[in-house]
Parts: C-alpha cells; structure tokens; sequence
C-alpha cells in the first residue's frame, strides 16, 4: 500500500480518454493546434481573469520558466527553506533564470508570512555588490501539507510588490488547496496578488501537463522562446494541451482532489498524536520515531522518510487513485502504534 | 493533405496501447519504475551493445542534454550549417552546456565529411584565446533528407577521435535511416565511433518520448543531475519508458518507418525534376519555385517553405500515418506542374 | 625586435604619471571616488554626447559585458568571421549574455555590408524555433587592419535598426581607426547609428583601461550589476579610471596612435608585394609564404603566422611605442626578400 | 578620517614601484611574460608546497573562479552566511560556475564549524532531486574579522573530504590572518587540507591583484580556459603578476598587514564596551548604537553601519596606510562615547 506520492498514481480515466480522443489524424504542431489554441480561454475562464497559459511537462519546468520570467540573472528569489524549488529541483530556477540565487527563509508550517520576508529584506539592504531580490515564491499547498489562505497571500503579495517583487506561485497541488478553502481559483491568484503561477495536473490525474500562468501578459513576453530553449515546447503539443483542457473542463481536478484531501483527513484522524502540520490538502507528515516507522513498514505500508536522517520523521501522501481501503488499513495500523 | 512535419502526426495504436497497459495502479516515480529499469536491457539489445539509456520528452531536449555531456562551457560543436541544433533549437545545446558554440559547417547534401571537419580544425587552431572544438554533431538522418552511410560515419569519428573530439548523432528521424540503410543500429552508432545518440520516436509515432544513448558510461555520469535540473525528468517516468519499450520491442520503429520512406520514395518518382537532395528517408526538398508551390496549395496540399524567403523551395515530409490516397494525390498534382 | 601585438607594449609616460597622481591617500571605493566620477562627462565630452561610461580592465570584459546589455540569452549576433569577439574571447560574450550565439559572417577586408547582413537576415528567417538575431558587432580598426567610414557604419546601423538589431562596435583599436579617418569620434559612434561601444586604451598606451560607452542610457539599465557580477568592478577604481581620463584629457591616445600608424603606412611601402588588405591602421597582413616568414624570423623579428597553418600568412603590429629603428630595420629587410 | 574600508587604501611604495620597474620595452602578452612565468616558483615558495598560481585584477573574480573549479552547474556550496561570497559579490560564484548555489549556513563569530556542516549535510540528504554539495567555502580572515586557528580549518577540510567536499579559502585578508597567527601560510593552507585558495594583495596595498593558488594541479586543470573566458586574463599580465611577486618578495604583505592589525588592536583596547567578535585582523565591528554612530560622524570620523537597518552596528576597517594619528583620534573619540 503505497504513500510515497501522488507522483506514483495512475493517470485518470478522463485524462487517458482525452488522449485518445485527441489522437485523430493530423494536428499542427508546436503549439499552433486547436488544443493549444484553447488554453489561453479555458484557463482565464477557470481563474477568472485573462491569462497566458503554457503547456509544460514538468512541475520543475513549470517553476523554473515562471522563474525565469520574474528574475534576472542577479536577482534573488526568496522562498521557504523547504520549499520544492530550493530542494527538489536540483537549482533548476538558477539554470533557467541565469543565475538567480534562492534564499532559504524559514517559517511555520511551511509558510511565509510579511514579518518574516520583511526581516530578509531589512537584514541584506540591496547594494551594488549584492544580489537584487526580484521575487517571493510560495508554494500552494506547501510543502507541509499546509494552505496559505486567501488573506495570507493577498498580505505578502502587497509587501512583495511594495518592494518591487513579483509573486510566484508553485501549485504543484493548487487543486488540493482550492478543494481545502472551498474557494474560487482568483481569490489565491490575481485577486490576491499573484503575478505567475504553476497550475499542476500530473500529481493529480494527468501522465504530464503542468500549466503555467500568467495574469501580466508583459511577463510572459519571452516565455515562448525560453520554453523552446529548454526542449519544453513539445512538438506534438495536443496531447499535453488536451490533457490541461479536459483536468479543468471535466471538473476531474475538483473531483480527484476532494477524494485525496478526504482520505489524508480521515488518516490525521488517526495520527493526531504524531502530526507535525495541520492537515489541509493531501499530505502528513507524523513524527513517528524510528521504531514505529519500522512497524508500519513492516505491516506493508510504503511511505517516506523525511527531513534530517535521524529526525523520525515521515510523510504521506494521498493521491487521487488511492483506495478506501489502503486508507482504511493504514488509519488501523495507526492505531496499534 | 498535411506534408508539413512527422511531428503533424498522431500516435501510433501499439504505442497508445502500451500507455494504457501501462497504466495500472501505483508505480514507483522518477525513473525507479518497472518500464524505465528495462530501459538500458531493451535498448542495448536494440543496438547490440551495453548502453545507458535516458528517455526525455523533446528531441531538442534529448540534442542538448546529450551535447552537454560531451562539451565544456567553453568548447565548440561543429555541425552542418542546416542542423535541427544550430537552426531550430533556439539555442538550447549552448544554454544546456553552460555556453559552447555552435560552429557552422557547410556541406554538400546536409552531410559533413572528413574534409569538411579538418579544414575547419586547420582553419581555427585552439589557442587560450578561442573556444575549444569539443565535438561534431551528426544527423542521421539529416536535415536534408539524406542518410550517412556506415563508413562515412566511421570516418568522421576516426578524424574526430583523433582531435580529440566526441561524436554524437541526433537521431530524431533514426528509424528512417535505419530502414533505408538495411544495417544493423550498431554500424551507425557505437560500431562506426558514435559516442552519444539520441533516438527518437516522437516523429515516427510516439507522443512524446526520445531516448539518449550512451555507448561510454563514463560520459553519462552526471546526465542524470543535469536532466533533472533541466526539468526533463518526468515524475510519472513509467509512461515514457513504456513508449520507448513498445517502439523497439514492438517493431513499430521499424514498420512505421518503412511505410513512410516507401511513400517518400514514390513521391520521388514524380518529382526528379525538382528533387533538391537524394530521397533516402522521409523527407523531400524541391525546387519548386512560387508558383508552383502556390498551385499545390491551392490544390489542397500543405508543406512549408524552405529555406531563404524568395528561394522557391519547398519541404515534404511524409509521416508514419499518412494514408496512400494522400501520397496518390500528391504524386498526380506533382505531375501536372 | 617585436611585432607581435600592441598587447606587448609598455604603459606610456603620462598614463603611468596618471597613476602616481591618483595615489594620494585614500578614496572612495567601487567607482564613487572622483576620478570616476568624472567619466561620463570627459567621454562625453569626447564623443560629443551624453553617455554612460564604464571602465573594465580588459577588450575582452568590455566587449562582452557590452554585447551581454543588447542580447537576452537566446538571443544571436552577428559578426565577421575574423573578429575578435568571435575567435579571441574563449566564447566571452556568449557567457555574459547567457546563452547568446555568436554568427559568423564573411566578408572582405574584414567588414561587414548592409548586404552581407541583410543576406543572413533573409536566409534564416526568425521563428519560435530560431535564436533571435539581436544584434550586429563591429570591429573598428577590423581585424583585418581595415577601418570602416562613418558611411559605412551609418548604412550598417540603419539596416540594423530597422530590423531592430542593435549595433555594437569593438574598439579595442578605436584610436588608430579615428587618427586614420581623422574624423569626429562622433562620426563613427551615435552619429552613425552605433548604440554602444568599446573604447580602449590598453593596446594604446594603458596598463589595463577598456571603456564601455552607452549612447543608449537605458540600454545601461544593468550594466553596473552585470560588471560587479563578473568581478569587473575594480575595488580602488580610481586607478582604472585615471588612465581613461589621462588617456583622453592629455591627447596621448591621438599621439599614440599617430605614431603606430604612420610607422605601419611606412612598413606597407614596403610591403607592398604581400599586402592582404589595405592597412589604415597600425597592423599589417602579409601574404609571405613560409620560407619568408623564416627569412625574416632568422633575421630577428618577432611576428605571429596567421590563419590556418598552412597559409603562409603573417601579421605585424606596430605598437604606440616600437622604435622607428625597428621599423627601418624591417623595412630593409622586407626589401631583401 | 576613513575607516570605510582597506579598499580606499593607496598603492604602497614598493608595488608601485614594481610597476615602474616592469615598465621596459616590450613583454610577451597574455601571461608568457617573464613576471607571470615566476608566479608559480615564487607563490609556491611563500606556501611552501608546488602550486599553480593564477593572477586576477579583484577578489570577486579571484573567489567565483576558485569555486567554479570546485563545482559543477548543479552543486552547492556551504558558506556563512556573512561571507563576502554570498553577501557581496553579486552572485558571481554562481555565474561563473554555471549555476552553483550558495547555501548559507550560520556560526558564530563569522566561522563555521565541523558541527554547523555537518548538520547543514544531515538535514538535507543527496538525491537525484537535490543540488549536490561540493565545496565549503571559508573566509579567512573571516567577515567578522576573526582568524580560524590552523586545526580549526584542518578539522573542517576534514569532514569536507570525508564527504567529497573541496575546501575553497577566500583570502582577501589572508596577510592579515597570517599576522595575527604567527604561523606558516602552510599551517592554514594545504597542510590543514586547503584545495584552493585566493590570496588577496589588493587591500593590503596593490593596484589590483589577486592570486587564485592551486594546491592539487588537477582541479587547475580549465582555469586558464575559464579565466579567459571570463575577460580576466590581462593583456599586459606583467604588470599583474608584477604586484603579486613583489607584494610576497618584498615582504610588504607582512609589514603593511602587521601595521593594520596593531592599530586595530589598538582600537579594539579603546572599544571593548561595543565589540561584536574578538578584533584578530584589521576590522573591528561594534555595537554602538544609532547615536554613537552619529556622534563619531560627527566628529569626522567615517565608517560604514553594518547589518540590518536598524542594527546600530558599525564596521571600522584598518587600512595598511592608515594613519597612527588617524588612530590615536578614533581612540580618543571612543573614550569619550
């Protein structure tokens, strides 16, 4: 019974499906098919607001590119010390950027809060020998599982935007956090603030197609030319762009993300005793201790590691295929602990 | 009736097929899949050698990534003049490698020859001063539409070997060659002194999977750090391994591009007097002139211009999927020019 | 007796007494000290416009940093096929734009025209697919010895313009091309369409002084962050800065010049018989053959053979300081042969 | 009276004499002269091991191409979080390594220890998905203006290699620490297990010149490549290397040094109230608070706040020309606060 990741989910039946309906005959290439030609509505409609969407494979191109977009070679980018761009993604935002060093912030929960960046910018004044901060990245959910609220985000942004920054927005799992707050995609995007921002499929459903975003058009500018450099302009490009058309039009993003985010509170249910975070899309992560990892393990639950070697710590994930009963019979073996 | 690219193309049944059998429950992320543990197994045996395989998305991707490899950030990489890496990859081997150059080779046909590399070595010699000469990029086939043969290759890669430079081969349209030569993988590629190859499926009925070979394990020692950075390591890694695994072992490669340089071929037939290059894969390159082209389109045929705006040239390139009838059509309009 | 390169030329007399002058105490360092603070005006004042004026320590830094502020990192430049920036810079400008591709024309004597350019412009048409052409560098003096007339510039920069590239100018000899032209550096610079360009004075006379000239304040924007990033930024910039003003304060950079110039015209009376291109500066390309070269090294004189090994080609460079005697020598000996 | 920085500092008699001296006739350019041929011999001789020494024009060059040869595009490098590498250099460790981060760690009194790195290597485990550690870097002097003890380095370099870390020592004051310790450049070089190191001249009184030493040939084996690359390969490199040979033959490295660290030892007696670190080089930082600040101003004495806005604390720098009377006044002024 796995929990390692909702990377390791299956793609969903409507997804697969649009696959197939998409594979008819010839289709322009690169971008210029009618999938493609779609995005730019289909995704403005979901945020509410126009956009410029982009087709990418990856939730690292996602980021970086977006990165890229809001950074320049000698900017800095602050972000949460636990954050997927500075850990997971082996400095791609750099590579992509041309240098653009990322600033480890720590915070609660996964968070950033205006103290917190405010004290960064205060303690490194900007000068001619350093780095130009150019940007905040947040992740939604974080990557404690946690969500920024509406209100959080709408704060920092107008703090980062007081300061010239631009706000990035990785939502690897912003379906997880929409079906959390219950509310509309604009009210943690461009109504509060948000500049660009990664819209993930592939965690939840999809084989490949992440989104990327933008609510200022002038950002987007070079996005096009930065994608091809990066080999992330597929040539059959329908494929990628119908998977992105049917996640939101199917409302299977909705459908798949309740499911997880159903399961992972039914498991907090049971580990209350070991939650590190709050519970609020399709991750925990428990302070178990080594012996009790160990147990699970051995009861034949699949699950990571986390943090420091010797920290006992786990994480477990959600995904959108997961079964009742591998939920059921986790939440049991929780409870023998 | 669409001659515009193999990448107009859609995915072929056995390939879609195999991403639905490879869609069944959970499966470990990021490469520790069942599909891509086979990867180096199936494709060492395709080529009749020990290899170390990486499947990517693009085939622009798949150039750079392997380009990088086997150049500094300050070396130099020849390639003909017309190559997919120097015209229509926006860049990406010298963003991939930390800045080596392009250098532009002409050639006679697409190809390099020998003659062609020394002279350029002679011309330039390395000093501290200059950007140091790395390695000679191939096409195979090329980007005119004709194919190196065994011993020209080995040619190349003996003078290139004895510069001290890598050879790699973009294998985008590789199947095509391969049919047309009726010689094993292994006399274009690591028997003739390829060092790294990227073979691609995308073009001849994948969805999007291209596969970097290495013939020297020693040169994809960080390819793994850098395909990650780059974001071109795919989270759900199993449904890219899956098409590569189904190309070769299905005999799709091969079938596919058989049908599509037979039809090439009669296409040929009918057009000799305008023939730019030999046929000898799935690409054709008239001399048309404006007008000409202009009644094919109007007759309902599309293909893209080529070369200078007010050249008069035309490509065709016939794909894995296109029907008889539309070749038919094509060879009859051809005939009434 | 040395004819290698201006490079192997001593400090003059009033840029050395400059340096003595300036080391007084203590000053402001990272460029707020007084001397350069004086930049922009003195090199506007020279130039005849308003300018930002930046001093690095070395042709290569100035020229890189200076096409790095008009190409994005997916961005080409065109340039001769001999010229510096392209063969002697280790790929320089390539690394400090972040990816820019440099194009290698050809054209006689060195140079450029506006239907050489045009040509390349024509014959890869720009696409998502293409490096983005961004801008044209010069070399004045070329590297062929040759000197382009404001005419001819004007005629390159409106070309450029209009397809919106911009023009950069490589004036590591900038000095020697004006005492040749005996016209305004106006002429030659913004007057003829040049946004920015490289004024040196290390081959003329300097320790080590390169000035960077922007006609463009806002194409300036960052240059500052981009020098100080590439450890360009001196710390006691006071000394860097001091030759500069000497340099074009005292009138040495005319002496200087006029010096190697007149000796090179005297040199090219005598050498008629070989002369590769006209020489209106102070280098000289010979076409002697191997067994002259040896002649003439045999009798003492140090030069560097040129282009390919086996051409027979050599070059001479008169420096600011070479002895008249030296020159008179080589003028008799050149007669022998 | 200055107490900003020892980079308002002048040049000191004997190096520009040394100047003076290299100021005769024609050199060989580009490092082929007979001052840089003597660097290796000279500089190998003051550390008391084989070295290859390289020399540069500022301190950020000198550190980002150090580490450049210490790690790759996808590395990481462990600093403090004060050190000039992160705080001043405007990210050029990353540029020039093509996308290395520099990962802040924290210490006290400027310094790292075996226990800080440990933990910064515990808490955040390699992966595929991670930036791979590669290099420690230490200042030494430090930013504090402390000295790591010989076994202080040892004990790092130590743990660094256990886990295949290079040891990078930025020594932009390391005349300064030397002083202070009264031991062997050995003792705190490659006999404490140093891989490379920069050896700074320019603040302790040269024009510009920085020496990068190479304890282990091999990781040498691209900086000349990199160095020109990167426009810091000075045409007229005597009048570099010139500097560096008289800078360690005359012995002012250790009495300019010497003359620095007594006065500051002097202030350090009149300011131990406000004193942040322990004073053990020429720079003293002092929790004064925002009046004292500005009654020192006042009374015309400058210096630079330090840290964060709000701080009150303030840098004092001894310069090897600073005044005795400069000192006697600051002194007084302190006892008068």
């Amino acid at each position: 019974m796995r929990f390692y990741s909702d990377n390791t989910a299956s793609i969903c039946p409507e997804l697969l499906e649009a696959l197939v309906q998409a594979n008819v005959g010839h289709a322009p290439a690169y971008g210029r098919d009618a999938w493609t030609q779609r995005l730019d509505t289909v995704l403005g409609q979901f945020f509410g607001a126009p956009v410029r969407a982009f087709a990418v494979p990856t939730g690292t191109a996602a980021n970086a590119l977006a990165l890229a977009a809001v950074s320049p070679p000698y900017g800095a980018i602050f972000a949460h010390e636990q954050s997927h761009v500075i850990r997971d993604e082996c400095g791609a935002p750099t590579f992509y950027s041309g240098g653009a060093q990322l600033v480890e912030l720590r915070g609660p929960q996964g968070k950033l809060t205006p103290a917190i960046v405010s004290a960064a910018l205060n303690a490194n004044p900007a000068s001619i020998h350093t780095v130009q901060t150019s940007a905040v990245s947040l992740a939604q959910a974080t990557e404690a599982g946690t969500v920024y609220r509406p209100g959080e985000i709408a704060a920092l942004a107008e703090l980062a935007h007081s300061h010239g920054l631009k706000v990035h927005v990785d939502g690897a799992r912003l379906a997880n956090a929409l079906v959390f707050l219950g509310c509309e995609p604009a009210d943690i995007s461009w109504r509060a603030g948000v500049d660009v921002l990664t819209f993930g499929a592939t965690k939840n459903g999809a084989l490949a197609a992440e989104a990327v975003i933008f609510f200022d058009a002038a950002l987007a500018r070079d996005f096009e030319l930065r994608r091809k450099r990066a080999g992330h302009l597929l040539s059959k490009s329908r494929y990628i762009a119908a998977q992105l058309l049917a996640y939101v039009e199917s409302g299977v993003w909705h459908r798949n993300a309740s499911h997880a985010n159903a399961l992972a509170q039914q498991l907090a249910a049971h580990a209350q005793r070991w939650l590190m975070h709050p519970v609020e899309s399709n991750e925990l992560f428990l302070d178990l201790g080594a012996s009790n990892r160990e147990r699970l393990r051995t009861a034949g639950f699949g699950f990571f590691d986390w943090g420091a070697a010797d920290s006992g710590h786990a994480r477990f994930v959600v995904s959108w295929d997961q079964s009742v009963a591998d939920v059921s019979a986790l939440c049991a073996a929780l409870d023998l602990l």
